[in-house]
């Protein structure tokens, strides 16, 4: 059997070390295709760019760690891989390691999501994975995630229109206590705005907060994630609020 | 009863013919406040800016319309506006009218959505107003859905974390068949890469493509609005797919 194509992306950029780390996981089950966006592209959401041409260019790191950096963001990253790129399309999207989690509300946010969300749309199992940590660089718990979390979708694959969001504490790998299947919780960014000026007189904001989340429930993201717990969700983007069809129906008597 | 203090922003920028529909509409029924970016924004997903500061600065235009202006995304208006400018939180969030429908699959990419969702996930009723056409100035018919829905929404409220989904169909005011409660929809945008080489040898990519809608059942947006039906869609950002929940749970057996 050929081994499975994995193509790897993230949003943190293609010199980030949490795509090295990805990598490397990767190579020990496949053959890993790399193809991310040239520079950081944290909180882009699921943007993708339509008003401006993309440039792809070959990078070279150390270790044997290749790749194409792309002008764009991650969704753009998918997209442009998949659909014109890549000769054959891939078994397995993967994007990562994040730094940092995708969890809760905050996922809207996530470019990291919106590229495996992209390999969702094209046909592709697809998988995003974050380590619970913006300074480290031990990715040896993730990287141990990553293998089997995608070697389980290989195996298994995932519903149409469905994509894993898998999320590692930062720990060491033996202190990992295991895997919990979740829900997406109520964690959020409770934003502020910093209100400055700057030395020509004018007005400017930074955006600032800290994370809040309440979750107790072992189903949730961000509490198995705290509880030291690997936490896998299964997201879609079928966001209708089927609860509140009928009643929004009643309302509207006259249809 | 004071009247209502409704925040119009947009994805196409405050200088669009479409925010101006919007803030003529809502001043029929309330206190409209403009904040919204200074750009074209389009296709910015749930983009967010924390790497640059935000500017606001005052824009005039012709017929008493005035607003602010933000240099970012329409995520960022709706949190800059309702976190730090506004000294009390709006009664409602309305984000358009859009040029061009934000139905089906599509809406992922939509900063016209994004700034309604942002308004949702802050408490606010909220809502999203996009008319079927990408050349028009024809928003007689959506200025009248827009003060329809709104109004609605001020009465009946919209339950917490879902925000209205409205597409209108481009046509003359009376050619308008009614409206529809619908499900977000299959219709997508059918992508592909168009690679060039630039005058000085090197390649390039555009993004082209077409929408695709397939869908027959008039409980579907992309269908209601070719009916010539105004299409309300109740969407909320809870992505977990539970149906999928007990299927994955019984593939993780240890955890």
């Amino acid at each position: 059997m050929s081994r499975p194509k994995i193509l790897i992306t993230n949003d943190d950029g293609i010199f980030a070390p949490g795509i090295r780390a990805l990598w490397e996981a990767m190579s020990e089950i496949g053959d890993p295709i790399v193809i991310a966006p040239h520079t950081e592209q944290s909180a882009v959401g699921h943007a993708i760019t339509l008003t401006d041409p993309l440039r792809v260019v070959s990078v070279q790191r150390s270790g044997g760690f290749e790749g194409l950096a792309v002008s764009g963001t991650p969704a753009d990253c998918a997209k442009i891989a998949i659909k014109s790129i890549l000769d054959q399309k891939p078994d397995l999207v993967i994007s990562g390691i994040n730094s940092g989690s995708n969890i809760g509300t905050n996922i809207i946010y996530s470019g990291t999501i919106s590229a495996a969300t992209e390999g969702t749309i094209l046909g592709i199992p697809s998988i995003a994975i974050s380590l619970d940590s913006y300074e480290s660089d031990e990715y040896r718990g993730a990287k141990q995630a990553a293998i089997d979390v995608a070697q389980h979708v290989l195996n298994y694959g995932v519903p149409k229109g469905t994509l894993l969001n898998v999320n590692v504490p930062y720990c060491l790998p033996d202190e990992i206590k295991g895997v919990k299947i979740t829900r997406q919780g109520n964690q959020y960014f409770k934003d502020e705005f910093d209100k400055r000026t700057d030395p020509r007189g004018r007005t400017y904001y930074w955006m600032k907060g800290n994370i809040v989340d309440k979750d107790e429930s072992m189903d949730m993201d961000g509490k198995a994630v705290r509880e030291k717990y690997i936490s896998i969700t299964p997201i879609h983007f079928n966001v209708t609020n089927e609860s509140y069809m009928d009643e929004l129906i009643s309302q509207f008597p006259n249809e």
